[in-house]
């Protein structure tokens, strides 16, 4: 009889970002998003949480090899945002306000795609991103 | 096309507390609840995690500024009960047992009467409150 | 009014363990397992977080003494396993691939039915195991 | 040849506490310690870190067990302070003020004491106490 | 008798920064300094240890009040920093390159400076801040 | 003027490993070693610190890239002991009791030659090695 089990991968990157809408100042930015608005950038080191869901494979004991999730989370994710500029480089985020909760559904739609076409026996449940110790967001993909 | 996101905002505060009911003698509360139940106090460094749901606003790509809820979270809950004794001197802990399952409740009450005022967008979605390392309650207000 | 609350202990172990089939040579268990199949065994610290859920006594406060909970998982589990080979001295994995996966789900069996023995108000919701800081293995009896 | 090494044990505890000066009044107590003289008591989750020096054993490759000095550690601290009101019921806080400071050089001077006498071949290097995540002392017996 | 104890305040601040030398192409800081060198910057959550030491005052108990430790950290540093680009707009960091070395040097002498100003019976004795949980910079004025 | 800087590298790894002196019966490694002595063997994750101090180098704002210092650790120690067996496959724990204290010591002696050769301008300081959250061996070279 099948399990399912839920499988979280941790990685950790870090960039530069700033939240700003374009048509307004820098005086009305700063009204709306505080000093995360400087037009100078800031950055957060981010720990990402990737959480897939599936039914245990019996001739293996494993949802999935977590190496293998690793390195499609490092392909898809982390090597176009690690050491980046969030709003400038990373183009899974262009046209989109630098938010976290912005990053988070965006880290979802890239990863969903890729695991339907590489793994589809898995499932994605979740995307937990810590921007700092204290400010954490997660998306379920609703 | 909307999407739903959780952000979780962790905020400290040091409290002392003791598990005890007044009918009892303090013999037959240490039958009940162990050392817990020292008259002369005890206390904890609690974490709380207060989880919102909603969806993103798409002008900011904000579910809500984490100053805001950071804010809130201080003024109706951290003022409150930091550095303070739960049994004696904390308004929404009187006529409880101060039990982190009944703390866990009871800021859930608190901040989803305010949250509701405050921040009608926004739906409260659990309350996590560590009291140890070891020891974890978590309430969703079913 | 009742209310349902869930209360998670931590509690940490370390073991010896390998993953591999039987009915394979080493060399085709490297190349499906990778290096966790030394056939020398390599180990970890596992932090295992076991949360339950019910609804708060009104008469202690309480959901379960954590120290009856703390204690049913020491005895039932962790003296099992602490500082053991997993594939060869834990009974309650005998006969499985020692995988997290397969651990999670063994940890819970034993612990469903004891809970259910000794603690019938309470109900077990999710096994969570930390095998690394960046692995991570989730429960719920599905 | 011989080698030297650090060995660190964790414990932890919690306790309830007042810093407070018996001759002044309350309002003085507030003006000179803040929220911390609280009359009605606060509390932390202190995490201890007992470090001891020596030289490997070389038949047995330890400088001292790690059970051996847990117990130490458990017997002459923990169990006299843990879920206690540190100003009124640890005996190596009596007539001291029952500050961070002040509580690492009583444990120090404890198991300064006691290592002498059972494990003489060992030598108490430091103690570091965590009041809290942001608030650190440590002591090295000058 | 008089006591010296280390006393350590932990603060947390995030910002951009670049490593790069501006008498050197893009190409070649990337060759010297890798991706720290992307010309859009990129940035941490930086944690932020400042011990000192001295003698505790018998009459509090205390080497000094955590309080006006923290407050002066905030003030010389934290506020200068937090969510700033360290390479264009922190004074004390103008001229220099922004490695995390030149940084704890430039965090230990706005403090030392500070300290022996305000609180002349403490004196500084390290400043440790770690850039990522894998890269810790420590520095000890001399 | 130069200044000294102490730089840390964190790196992690598993293995497994058994306190025993071959010349003993199990039993006597029993009540020697504890349950550390399972003949078939138990394992760990570690948390390798490993700390270097010299000048910072003014053309670059660096001690030493931590790139290099970390290819140098992974090559030297993590790639040989991740994943293995530490009595059995590794070689620079042969003939030696496979305790904390010894691998810390090890560890250093492979490190401190291998930094010497390749950046004799930087200088080992300490190696710290978590065996668990409770334990932990540091070493000078003393």
């Amino acid at each position: 009889m099948s399990k399912i089990v839920y499988i979280t991968r941790r990685e950790t990157f870090n960039a530069a970002h700033r939240l700003f809408r374009p048509e307004l100042s820098d005086d009305e930015n700063l009204t709306l998003f505080g000093k995360c608005s400087n037009p100078l950038w800031h950055g957060h080191n981010y720990t990402l949480y990737v959480t897939v869901k599936g039914e245990v494979n019996p001739s293996t004991g494993l949802l999935i090899n977590l190496k293998d999730l690793s390195k499609l989370i490092r392909e898809e994710v982390i090597e176009k945002i690690d050491h980046k500029n969030m709003n400038l480089e990373v183009d899974f985020m262009q046209g989109k306000l630098a938010s976290t909760e912005n990053l988070a559904i965006a880290i979802w739609d890239v990863l969903h795609r890729k695991l339907q076409e590489k793994f589809p026996h898995v499932q994605l449940h979740s995307i937990k991103l810590h921007e700092t110790e204290n400010n954490i967001v997660e998306y379920f993909g609703e």
